[in-house]
């Protein structure tokens, strides 16, 4: 476990995001050998997605860049020996998972529920907007599913996830996986993740003080 | 060189496009150490932009993704030992130089006009929607401008610019560099040069019939 005077890597995802699967898969390893400390930030792509004019997934919304994304999402998991299967419906709302994720990484079992999560959707081909299977991916973890599912209805956690939204729009976020450092920069894609990681490893023992907002 | 059995890639550009420049300057390297034998495809983004309702850049519709976008650009530059220069503005007509790159690819010097049309844009900053700097590329490169240039206005040349562009779109492309192979395979980016060439390994000895249009 890296130190509280690591370098610090801020990374960004939404659960309906197709390229964040492999990234949350691979991030830990990658951090780990590279020193630095990554902070999970969950957040929301719908309200930034609605700023540039769209009600749906780019990957909908033009349909040829949807279909590379799909088949290259495809080779990538099979380059890295990831499970894949194509979810149905796409996008699936995350904003349940996102809720309870806010609550897992405040008790120290949120990184196992991302992975869990992006593994049940893209891997399994389950239906992460359906709360059974939020519950059912809990009871796996040995957490007692109601306390989180309860409290994706507070007024604490809504308010949370919409501020890590903002902050991720006023971060310059436009997609996601994103990557951002101390210095703030902006890595954008999990092509990007090593390159992002070498950066934050140049940024030793300073503060992220931009990126907190939790 | 490689011989006329190798494995076939198409590589797909635009001089317009931001990535292909990158993509321009490695895959000459990268093919010959990988026994790839690489056919260069410009095409016009154009027409395949305004298909999807597009009339400029996605990187100057979004604004957030532009701005990733040249940053990214200088980051990747600055790994590779690239001059970089963004371009004002952008995007430039590429017509010209696409038309004068058929020419050059019939007779033997049209990679090299287009490394240095790619060198001239986003590395020098200089106009190449401007004949004038195409032609200057031409007679750096020991080339007469005029014949390249007046073919540029025969219906020929025309007319094989718009197939091309065509044949981009009915091959799924969306943007540009994309790699092609044999089997139908589609890699979008310069991100994908090294996986695309490995691809295109495993298709030795076959012909990239649907890809030849010219």
């Amino acid at each position: 476990m890296a130190g509280m005077t690591s370098p610090v890597l801020d990374f960004w995802f939404d659960f309906a995001s197709t390229y964040s699967y492999p990234a949350a898969m691979r991030i830990g390893a990658l951090a780990e050998g590279a020193g630095v400390r990554v902070r999970f930030r969950p957040f929301l792509l719908g309200p930034i997605f609605k700023a540039q004019g769209w009600t749906t997934s780019p990957f909908n919304l033009f349909p040829a860049k949807g279909r590379h994304m799909w088949r290259d999402l495809e080779r990538l998991c099979a380059g890295l020996e990831l499970p894949f299967r194509r979810p149905e419906p796409f996008p699936q709302s995350s904003l349940t998972a996102a809720r309870v994720a806010l609550t897992g990484l405040d008790h120290g079992w949120g990184e196992d529920f991302c992975r869990a999560v992006f593994q049940a959707e893209f891997g399994e081909g389950r239906r992460i907007d359906d709360t059974d299977t939020i519950a059912d991916i809990l009871s796996e973890l040995q957490i007692e599913p109601e306390p989180a599912l309860a409290a994706t209805q507070s007024d604490e956690i809504k308010t949370r996830l919409r501020a890590q939204t903002t902050r991720a729009e006023e971060l310059g976020l436009f997609g996601a996986p994103s990557f951002t450092t101390a210095d703030g920069e902006l890595f954008w894609g999990n092509d990007r993740l090593e390159q992002a990681l070498k950066w934050a490893k140049t940024q030793m023992g300073q503060d992220q003080v931009g990126a907190r907002v939790l």
